[in-house]
């Protein structure tokens, strides 16, 4: 078993009841888990923010062959998180036009930092893992992009959920705009929810297919995601992993296409000795056990 | 505010209590706003229809201004439209089979037919600004095809959906087939409605995503549709107009395009002086304004 | 009307009181409908298989004039599939590591053997006539990649379904994975399912849209399949097999290629005299019949 | 034959001694044929000007019967067409910087206007008639994007070629950075030419593919030009246009779409009697004649 | 050492001094190795063509482990085939009209026609091995289709090449037009050729790419075509098998997608023995020797 | 001006008589450029090597102000490089094959590590300025895979090309085989020297359009390339790295798509002073200065 470590605005942990299973926390409880943005100006690069550590920390559970599962969640009672923290960012960050550059050169500016912020959020869809969120309380803006990037989706009954950009004069740019289409097939839901900016709560999550399940609170709904993180653990990591990767290809490719990457992608994975222990433990109704990863 | 207008079979309103929202209304209700070709031939170009005028509304609307947000509807209490009008189309149009082209020929006048008149109905997918469509009574045939090219659908009660084409002895080619199975995430009920051609309600299209609301009746369903859109048309018009056009990229794109493409987008659009306008707003508990666009 | 006839693992049927209607049963219910492949080895070719027969039947309707519309289901009380043969498979198959090949070179040989066995599961999506598949039982693994062929999936109230594969140590390369995400349109529960492996019950699988609806038991099941698939055979065989190929089409590409192809298929499709047949039939309230396809 | 005829900008001539010919002239010599945009501002609609006369020259050719193939050239000794008129574009069009409108708004003008800019040059493309283009002179810019856009390209010795757009501080954006990579096979070469802006020659030109072959000068050119067009014009007009719009098409999809789209398009366009008329003066070595389209 | 065989119209032969190359002969020089279609007629299923034994021979060489590479080449010394046996196409297959269906149901069976006979030809391209064709004398209309599907192209100094389709009235359907542009950079150049049907001879086959190289005659280009296919045979036939694909696949992808493929493809492949057996060979100046694949 | 620094195995001048271009020079001559991996292991992350530091020089020019166009060659008169330094991998590298991991998981730490490398090359073309690239000598497998990434190629006379890889019994995958085909449009051509690895030369490769230019010997090449990258650094830094953007993705887009895109980036970029900057200067025929970027 891996140790727990903590960042600056993330903490890991490897709960003992869990096997394989890591728990990320975003853990800025006193700010509502707002994403903050620290030195940043639109011609220095950026070099420390939660966003940066986001990806490191996914970067490397990616690769870490003790986890099969990871469950993300946010700490404190009143949200996963809010987003953006907005004061931060009108008194000095990005959206801020101190600059007198001209557009086209600020525009470049912009376009990069887009580009790297969206890679942040990528990161949970690279990891080579599954993740599932846990969400709760208030959750807008860049909790859906988050959330979005991950597999699996669940919240508790508190949530308060909003695409919220709009509401602050933009189009959502790092991830929600081009992912919350392809994982609810609801698109008329999709634009009104976009375009209006207003909450949405837990039984419209669910009913249309955001989120996969509803429960009681915060701990609940962490309980049920290790659970599930648990279940997903337990079984053939060369399985679970290439599941994972050939789905998200699929999103994106012809049906024609996913079978060939899907053939291709099997002829070594096949090869496994996974498949022999669970043929043989099914036929013994014995629990298989497989290598790291 | 802009001046109502008419045109022969469409009237464009900009109700005063709706500030920047315009409401089209399909008005041939004495024929259950079926859709109706004037003199076409497969040979001659087609000068007068209704499908032309629809183009051109929208085409209009879509630079106006002083319009944020657009609702679509029927006049009449019995139907949103009942699609082509049959009777007309088999006196003299594109499907009578009057002409002694041999059938390489024919097809090249065909297809030139159906893509233009795909264009009419892509117009209002092309709309820069959101449309809602507010649907009530009958609403077959090209009533799905043009609804699936508007962002938001909504319906009353007494609605009756037809994917009706495979009844007249076609697929339906202007629009339905293309872009149904990419708004109902329901490839199963998609294929069932398209290949059986059968009726369904009100409930039905709530339950699989084809409609966002279901409202008590005609009035009540336009007046549901106002107030979204008067919703919609008080946020940034940048940022409405931005989400409209990368949810729509995206619909059509991978992931990774759809992320370079906002990036690329975001970088104009995030220099608009609405954001900080709003994050003000937000700030002070004011109601922003944004310019025209 | 066609002659019935049976395959070793078959059986075609076509019932009279379902004019155009083509009955597929998978017929090995002694061992659930389980797939099984006789004689095959990792290097030789493997010449007998249920596979192969699938293929076979399904690209012979395909042409079949006298077909319209096809039901698929399974033999018996207990089962639609359980799926691959896990019993025969570990004894002897693909999956057993009997070869000293390099890993390389068995790579090769796996892939061209997994590729050929997503063709035969390709062959339903690939049939020109509407394909209605009617589950009940066990209907694991296998069963899915199958339906996810289908055109519409129905089931009966005891159905247990299961994306089996990672409980035996595979990703799911035979089309599950490839077409899942495209005919449900709520990714975190594709993904749940497909990674953890749990059994879902008809209620879910009608909840989240993979199903069209439920039915009492298997023999009510089939009875609304045939029911439904009467009822397309009865429409132009023209409009009905233009708007499952435009349909499919649509799933792989854009909303403009989309259209685009639809207008030249269209093109030749609109020459039928199935359109005036309809046409008159629907203004004299006729039944209206159709040539053979 | 038809009749010739002038717009402001173009002259259209339908030569005698080349049956079914449309030979198209740019027609401002006095400028050098730049093109040249009256009344256009940034926030106004541009009502008049070269782009849209030549979108309305092609798209009434591309559905002229009497036209069969069409050669583009340009009056005068000096200049096929040097491209933009920069003194008039400095002047007041949309280049110039008058507006107050913020960065985001004036990109959404800019947006529009660039889109409709390309449309106009696309018109070359979507035509349904084979074009083929004859340079001299300075064919500068615009000539590159315009000739692109057409199919078959002709030039004379003194011809001067420049992809000039970042002479002017801007990247080519009508047509040259989308398809030159597609019509030259040469990426190192059109980098090069595209970064640089340097002039290149008619040899260069033919020896890397952008040109078909050289000829003595201006009338030399057009002369091989309308010969061929000539040829072109003498086949069957369903072969003809099938094969631009396929070769089209393939360009923009995989072999396996290629392939597919080209099966739909040949069931209607192999019912042509221009077939067995082919075949038939083949046999008896007669000279086929084909009926209009 | 495999032994050679010959079907009806294709003899296979596997030369004492090419190891591990197969030499396929097109074997019908009495007619110029015309393509001929025994059987067909537009409502039945067309059982023996030449097609069906090309597509039987390159599918059984594709898994043929004694094979490597392939060399393809024409019986007689007057052409290497002239494309479609006109005469006999005229008189009863699927071109001749003599059928009652309408053009909507004839479109069925002509693009199953055409589907299945593109089929035959892709499975040049499908076969795992390279295949080298070389070409002398007449080279006409399949000829072209053929060639695109192999790998690599060479010719004798006689060799009269034509993309001969618009002449008998129809656009190339089975390939020609979906991978020429693909195989020459030189857009401009595919058009003229495939829009007039003009022979071009070695020279400018050689000059354009379409061919690699210009031999003497038929007997040198065949030699020639041998003594590459040998070269190509001496490496792993991993590494060679592995680049054909990835090759393939990447001509239809982008870059991205391309790598991303290919990263797939070698995690299987660098697995290989072939890999250490080649760098120790490569140290130690020895030939190496691969196990058969 | 920046200063010049160096890397362990990279040298990064500024030459002063080139303003705004950097001299990326390759600098392990004694091992004719050889790349190499220190501590590389299967199972270990790979922190030293001669990949990541050529990532991180053009990841930072890209971004550096002071650079508009970069020049790359390599140090010594032998070679460009010869790829892999094949002794130093067969003693411990990836290539070695000391692991005892099953081949799936094996093969998950082989895609990594490939996929890691990819992206080192891709650098190159991720890198926002022109870059310029100078072969001589042996240049040689990872040679092609990196000037392809490149964006223009010059070679002199004495060059050896070879895409090596087959030769080591792999399939190229560092960007080679998806990268070719696209930069040199001669696809027999790219199969040949692929599949049989041979040497070929400067004249050959100026001859199917892999390089622009021959030149006599190393210092002349650098010298021509130096002056072209001084050319191309003289043009508004807007228009040429959005010329280089456009180019890369029209490659992998539709004309469509590319046509789109452009229209999106130069709706900021148009927002430049330098196109008034540019525009003025050629009426004033001085040499325009532009901003950084």
């Amino acid at each position: 078993m891996a140790q727990n470590y903590s960042f600056k605005y993330f903490t890991v942990q490897f709960p003992a009841e869990n096997p394989y299973v890591a728990h990320v926390e975003i853990n800025r409880a006193e700010k509502m888990n707002a994403f903050f943005e620290a030195n940043a100006s639109l011609t220095s690069s950026w070099v420390t923010s939660m966003w940066l550590e986001m990806r490191q920390v996914f970067t490397q559970l990616s690769e870490d062959p003790s986890v099969r599962a990871i469950v993300l969640s946010g700490a404190g009672e009143k949200a996963f998180t809010t987003g953006l923290d907005v004061k931060a960012a009108s008194q000095g960050g990005i959206l801020s036009s101190d600059s007198n550059l001209d557009p086209a050169r600020k525009a470049v500016h912009l376009r990069r930092h887009v580009l790297e912020f969206q890679d942040c959020i990528s990161a949970v869809e690279r990891c080579e893992k599954p993740v599932i969120v846990a969400m709760h309380g208030f959750s807008l803006g860049l909790a859906i992009d988050l959330s979005t990037a991950a597999d699996i989706r669940l919240c508790s009954k508190d949530v308060r959920f909003a695409v919220k950009e709009v509401d602050i004069g933009l189009a959502a740019d790092i991830g929600t705009l081009s992912r919350l289409p392809k994982v609810v097939g609801n698109f008329s839901w999709v634009k009104e929810v976009a375009l209006s900016a207003r909450i949405f709560g837990a039984e419209e999550a669910l009913r249309v297919g955001f989120v996969n399940s509803v429960h009681e609170n915060r701990a609940a709904t962490i309980a049920a995601a290790l659970k599930l993180a648990t279940l997903i653990a337990s079984k053939s990591p060369v399985a679970v992993q290439g599941t994972k990767e050939i789905l998200n290809w699929s999103r994106d490719h012809s049906v024609q296409d996913g079978l060939r990457y899907t053939g291709v992608w099997n002829s070594a994975a096949l090869q496994t000795g996974d498949v022999s222990a669970a043929l043989l433990s099914g036929l013994q109704k014995r629990t298989p056990t497989f290598e790291k990863l």
